[in-house]
């Protein structure tokens, strides 16, 4: 029996199809291209297929019992987890890509940080009104004091910009209470985050969505936050309490928010999001798959899985579906 | 005879004052403090002294011919050097305070490269129109290709950090084709700017403001630039074309581009850079006095070379008033 993967992804060059194509073959596997345009063709031939590497929940709900593989080239797989039925096979297993994500959503992270340190959203208000005025105080990340609250590839990358800029204190709270980088001052199980809170001044949340992190930045915790406290979000937009938000922003208790994912996206036109003080939104874009590098590391971290799938060994990049990444 | 120093500044704070006591009693000194508000009684005092700490052209021109040097708080001196007989005393040393700025304006160099790279302009007029659009193509620091146009330590303190975010090659340019700073790949004379234009991609430019670098990114060079290359502006404005820049920015010969100086400042109301293509406008807040470390070094630098002056010695930050820094 022919052994098939099946690619329904947007963002290949050619060198990244032939990369594939080249570890495929070394491991025994034939692979079948195709663009999200071409969805209805992939999914005509998903049953001959044992490994599928794409972004579609559809498509992964389409496929037959013959899927013993879903790579995911997102970092987020939430829909994958929160459906335990998604797979005909239950046995599947899921991996995603939140390895290659690190480098730009760090830059993003950096970005709005140093926005938000630098007065960005009053004075693009000052320069919108075409004025000129610059006595507003601003901060910086040289000394500054940061929380990364989920310590993944994502927030751990960005915590390695932050410290070679200067920031004096780094902690990373996470599930466990463990991270992979050792950038970190101080690290703390997210059961603690309540004693953590009070002294961070720039809070970067890069959390995925599931069960136990949906609300967890709740209306008593960002009330814990100092009144000269930041706060930035590319996890999920569930993850904190936006109503609370917006209450703190616009009432002073918070100088400042950068969202790069709400709720709902997109954002209705008449949402209150739009018109909260001191908050710079951005379309979900912190991720951008445009950045090559983004792509060749999405595609590396696949065959290098196809590598260990084709060995019977544990795939590296493989979700605990229970846990929800 | 009493050796007197005046200070007229509006930043200090009681340690940095103790500071300067401190340090001029040791040397000899006795100090008299002022705010800018308090210029008028500072001018009644100015014959007593020898040395001036302040940032106001009209006190230097009221100085009588005791006074033997003038300390600038800020970075550009250019008032003072243009104006050989500013001085009552055509002997007076004049130092400035360049080095106290390199931080704070490296972050902000950082943060309108991230801008442009990431495509803030366009993303904030999404924002702004309440839409909702990711599919812009971004870049990366990781990876680039930049060209620091002045490589003194502004330039060479952004080319630090931007090294540390993983920048591929660094050039430093400056007048001497030397730099202080041990970051760039390649270093060139301006002489030779030209050569190094056509493969700039990020052209971050910390010149001062002399009579040789009146224009120096003039109309033919902005053409030598790639058409996705940006450019960066925080020492004068009169440094570049700035029509020309306009034209390259509205005519799409340039991906984008940040002034925090321009001409003239404040920009008018009616002026055709607020309404630039892709063009990220501040109004000349790079180096906000409002971080403290800005303020502390600041002072650190006056104290400095107080010692050496009492000493006798030659000091540290004096600039040469024929080139103008």
């Amino acid at each position: 029996m022919n052994r098939n993967i099946c690619v329904c992804l947007e963002f290949l060059t050619e060198e990244h199809r032939a990369q594939i194509e080249e570890t495929a073959r070394k491991c025994g596997f034939a692979v079948r291209f195709f663009t999200p345009e071409q969805e209805a063709e992939a999914r005509a031939v998903l049953p001959e297929c044992e490994v599928l590497y794409a972004h579609s929940v559809e498509l992964a709900r389409s496929a037959t019992a013959t899927l013993n593989w879903y790579c995911c080239s997102w970092a987020g797989v939430e829909p994958y987890c929160r459906d335990e039925r998604i797979f005909a096979n239950s046995d599947c297993l899921l991996t995603n890509s939140a390895g290659a994500y690190g480098v730009t959503i760090a830059e993003h992270l950096l970005m709005v940080t140093l926005m938000l340190l630098r007065r960005m959203p009053e004075f693009g208000q000052v320069i919108q009104n075409r004025a000129w005025s610059g006595q507003l105080p601003m901060r910086s990340i040289l000394g500054s004091e940061i929380t990364v609250l989920g310590a993944g590839n994502i927030g751990s990358t960005f915590a390695e910009r932050a410290r070679a800029l200067g920031a004096a204190h780094i902690v990373g709270v996470s599930r466990s209470g463990r991270a992979r980088a050792a950038v970190y001052d101080e690290l703390f199980p997210i059961s603690r985050l309540d004693e953590v809170l009070p002294r961070t001044h720039i809070l970067v949340m890069a959390l995925p969505g599931t069960r136990d992190t949906q609300n967890l930045l709740s209306r008593e915790r960002i009330a814990l936050l100092p009144s000269d406290a930041i706060v930035v979000n590319v996890g999920r937009g569930n993850v904190l309490d936006q109503d609370a938000l917006m209450d703190a922003l616009n009432g002073g208790a918070l100088a400042g928010a950068a969202l790069d994912v709400m709720v709902p996206e997109p954002l209705p036109e008449d949402h209150p999001l739009w018109d909260t003080k001191n908050l710079i939104l951005t379309p979900h874009i912190a991720g951008n798959m445009s950045l090559g590098y983004t792509c060749d590391i999405n595609v590396r971290m696949f065959c290098e899985d196809l590598e260990r799938y084709a060995a019977g060994q544990p795939l590296k990049h493989q979700v605990d579906r229970k846990l929800g990444y």
